[in-house]
């Protein structure tokens, strides 16, 4: 049983309950961050909060305040996560909350806040060692222009349509490019590839989530003196590299093996990307609150 | 007070919940239609029906088996509308069900289905008289390879980001253009205009929802023997019109005087706006359910 924030107060999750109305339900009117934690202390923690409120910016939502650390935390101490045992998973979601039908925002006086945590279930560490599979998904990303990947909303059919591709096809997951057939991420994850040595990723502007966790590889990266090109890339350019890993919150650095059933690389886990998963391992507790 | 329809029976609005699990709150993961009765005559019954299962089928959404006609007249009279004092609107939402964090749809055994009936509220007829403005939004419209516009999902907030800016500006509404600067249609609302006696409307592959207004007032046209063109147009086509006119369900046929402040022929409602307005008017009683 999961102990849930909503609005003011924790409960049972089968009493976590919001109105019919909230335009979170209705719309997808709503904001949202995935948090994670290394045993009690929450990594990125004010980079998370920072992104919250920068996708809440975004879309003229209000994000009534709280004590979010402490309250982040007495999430996992209530569920008994985030402890030296198991690692916590947070999800904070802020919609706008219930009103009256329609577009207007100011329909809805107060947004509804939702705090869930779990055990962080890391992905299989087999997969870590064979590197996962991914297709290019017939689904391309959305239009910056029209709802920016850089808003982390809970309108996510985009993201759920290109997963229903890859567990159609029985891979990890789908690769999604743009509207100009760039490279961008795939449905929860950012995407990285070696190419010469040369660490390269999308930029911000082809229509990407700006990653937490891409943002600590590239950090790491640079410290261990990779050259790093974030750029816009074809996929020819991606099936043609060395190495290829996906980052996120859960699963740190996962090595890619194939894409669309090509080998990328030798196939297997890369060398640079062991080393930055090593490095990464090494260092996270440098990224974790203080 | 609003008796809603959730999942399987009548609840006052102040106990219509849905879990905070229901993968329609944490990704919009669903689809909805809003309807309206002429009386206690649902318009267009069918075909809003069919449009529901459509979108669901494109979102791999099973809808669950209900006695849709009878459902929706139950919501009315136990709403007290759909009758000879005051039409009906429906607004029928079915999501992906609660479920378990994840993108995956399996993770959701049973989608959940509301049913929300109110009284229908016109716009003013003052608004008919004068025509509305409208803005060209900044936003553009959802890319149809990445969430297609005919998808009618509660992935709202491109057109909410675009309603806001018409808020913004102080006009009724805001033209969206699609990722190749055509003329696409409102927030809410299917957009026409007519040049030199040719009534011309954004065909469907330019990124538009199917609108059933849209469709009825293409055969009204057709009927009244004025000549129609579906295609892809610039805003500057549009800006040089001879009159502009929006359609939706609970507008019906809506002049629109100006553009970015930019008057669209006289800046005042056209005749041919006015005849098919008439027309739909004195139709439209054809078009509902028997």
């Amino acid at each position: 049983m999961m102990w849930v924030y909503v609005n003011d107060r924790f409960v049972d999750e089968k009493n976590a309950h919001i109105s019919v109305f909230d335009h979170g339900f209705l719309y997808g009117d709503g904001v949202y961050e995935t948090i994670r934690s290394y045993g009690e202390k929450i990594f990125m923690r004010d980079q998370h909060l920072a992104r919250l409120h920068r996708s809440a910016n975004a879309i003229g939502l209000s994000i009534p305040k709280r004590d979010w650390p402490a309250l982040l935390h007495e999430a996992m101490e209530r569920n008994h996560v985030g402890n030296e045992r198991v690692d916590a998973y947070l999800r904070i979601t802020v919609s706008r909350g219930p009103g009256e039908i329609g577009l207007d925002p100011a329909l809805c006086p107060t947004p509804t806040i939702v705090v869930m945590s779990k055990p962080l279930q890391p992905p299989p560490s087999a997969l870590y060692d064979s590197g996962v599979g991914l297709i290019v998904a017939k689904t391309r990303r959305n239009l910056p222009g029209a709802l920016d990947p850089q808003i982390k909303a809970t309108n996510f059919l985009n993201n759920i349509i290109a997963k229903r591709e890859a567990i159609a096809a029985g891979v990890f997951d789908s690769l999604l490019l743009n509207w100009e057939s760039q490279v961008t991420e795939c449905t929860v994850s950012n995407i990285f590839f070696v190419t010469a040595g040369t660490l390269q990723t999308p930029s911000l502007d082809c229509g990407i989530l700006d990653g937490i966790t891409r943002e600590v590889v590239l950090t790491l990266a640079g410290e261990l003196g990779i050259p790093i090109q974030e750029g816009r890339y074809r996929l020819n350019e991606l099936l043609r590299a060395d190495e290829c890993f996906l980052t996120n919150t859960s699963m740190e650095v996962m090595p890619v093996r194939s894409i669309d059933s090509h080998p990328i690389g030798q196939g297997r886990p890369g060398s640079l990307t062991r080393q930055l998963h090593q490095k990464f391992v090494a260092s996270r507790m440098r990224f974790v609150e203080h």
